[in-house]
């Protein structure tokens, strides 16, 4: 019997982990990845203490400070219910035995959304990336698309400026979103183009990529059907419109808000008691590493003062 | 006419300021002490990335970071008066001509809290020090005093013990409320002494410290007057009796708690539209670097948001 069960190991979770250790707290940290989503993000330079560094390196840090305090990390597991049990929680899934705990921390995060067009799962991983951080050296001198137009795309079109011969935004809308900052990068650099309006309509090839098809919208976006279709060669495609938070497993156990995050109090309680979350998964406003450090920081707080009952005082 | 005015710079209005400034927001940071209390705080050994690092080691990296960016940071200036001026804010104080914004963030932190017995203000700097990191090692070999039954408390002493003869900690409840893994090293120590249910009444001395008086009170608490007043012979006093809000210069400009701290949002929002506020100034419940951290990337988004009144797209 565990004193608390985090799900997730992204920077909610480790923080979650380091904070009830050092409480002498007896956990498990269940994941399917250390570091989450961060480990395939770009180059971080909003995290302060940190000028620059990669969501990899600040993972590995995270791992590292949390083992060393001892923290036990089941990784390659995935949780698929959790059950009320008396007054504890049981948890299952894959990649670990059945167990249960006092409380619980969801910090299961989110993952990128998909395109849903014909190719797309066809040429996953052949020629269709995750992970500009990871893949973009594999298209030196060639031509990549990616797909969005919010910071995400943004940053994996700085990214992949680097290594690819050229670099095209497909955006839906008429304007790229992002921090002003790297909007001008991108109206400077030589290499990217962006098309805007346009919606993807199939990834074509034969054993890799070759070309993306799209429809150009009309001003109003309104009118699809006089949409042109065209179509641009590529070798490489990075799929950046958004994310959808890791919640399936919970529909039924804990309140989730219509986008499917989890509802939060600002104590990082959920509808259940002694279940909490922090970070992505919830229905906090801005994603962001710095801001989910700080939600699993609260979250194990909360969580100590649920299972000890008795008011902590705090300091730095 | 500065697009956000950011009052102090501690870890939320510094890395407020980082995210403000990586938007091209025209901004300025007011401060009496760049850093705010993590400077006098102990080693921090569980802000997510750094295995162990000073407050102040901390401080000076957000601030290059802050720096290289460009942000403006006044130094040596206190906040006295904000006023609503049309759509926009003036703020008038010490060390900084007058100015004004269209946003404001309030970071403005927390002060250590006096114990206000005769002597105090006397040795204050002779003898009682605010600072165990700055001015522990002037104690070495010396008999010193914490008072207090919190983490601060707990840290000072542990701190202390590296240099001092000596260390009484004087605590007004019966037990000490900490981390467990420090609790057992107070515990361990052959050279720190608790004294419970110890109520101070008196600092003496010559020049310096030289006594602490202290009333020893009941176990029930209740009856003071018969408790016997006993003195110690201690050269350092370092009081760590919690904290109080800064927010005296904010009175009847922005709601604040019946503890006087900041009202705020989940959004960061004060009760005056375009007022935002961050960290251990607000009513957040939890007062740790990180989650001041993280409340400032949410204050200086969610300003963002107000200044440009439109969506902003964010991601990691």
């Amino acid at each position: 019997m565990f004193d608390c069960i985090i799900i997730g190991a992204g920077p909610a979770g480790l923080t979650a982990a380091i904070y009830l250790i050092r409480k002498k707290a007896n956990l498990v940290v269940i994941t399917q990845k250390v570091g989450g989503q961060i480990v395939d993000g770009p180059l971080m330079e909003n995290f302060p203490g940190f000028e620059k560094i990669t969501g990899l390196e600040f993972a590995q840090k995270m791992r590292a400070q949390a083992e060393k305090l001892d923290a036990k990390i089941i990784e390659g597991a995935e949780v698929k219910k959790i059950t009320k049990v008396a007054e504890n929680y049981e948890v299952e899934g894959n990649g670990f035995e059945k167990m249960q705990a006092k409380s619980i921390i969801i910090s299961s995060g989110k993952k990128p959304r998909k395109l849903k067009v014909p190719g797309e799962d066809k040429f996953m991983g052949k020629g269709i990336s995750p992970c500009v951080t990871c893949d973009g050296p594999l298209f030196t001198d060639k031509s990549v698309a990616v797909i969005g137009g919010g910071n995400s795309a943004i940053s994996a079109a700085l990214e992949l400026e680097k290594y690819a011969a050229k670099v095209y935004i497909l955006n839906l809308g008429q304007n790229l979103i992002g921090e002003e900052v790297r909007l001008d990068k991108i109206k400077k650099s030589a290499k990217i183009e962006v098309i805007p309006q346009a919606k993807i309509s199939e990834i074509i090839g034969g054993n890799f990529v070759e070309k993306i098809k799209y429809i150009k919208l009309s001003a109003d976006r309104k009118d699809l059907a006089n949409g042109a279709e065209k179509e641009i060669a590529v070798s490489g495609i990075f799929v950046e419109i958004g994310w959808e938070p890791s919640t399936k497993y919970l529909e039924g156990f804990v309140e989730l808000s219509p986008q499917k995050e989890i509802k939060i109090s600002a104590n990082n309680e959920t509808d259940i008691s002694g279940v909490f979350a922090a970070g992505d998964v919830t229905n906090v406003k801005y994603k962001q590493a710095v801001i989910a450090c700080g939600e699993g920081a609260k979250a194990a707080l909360n969580a100590w003062d649920y299972l000890t009952k008795s008011q902590i005082t705090n300091s730095k």
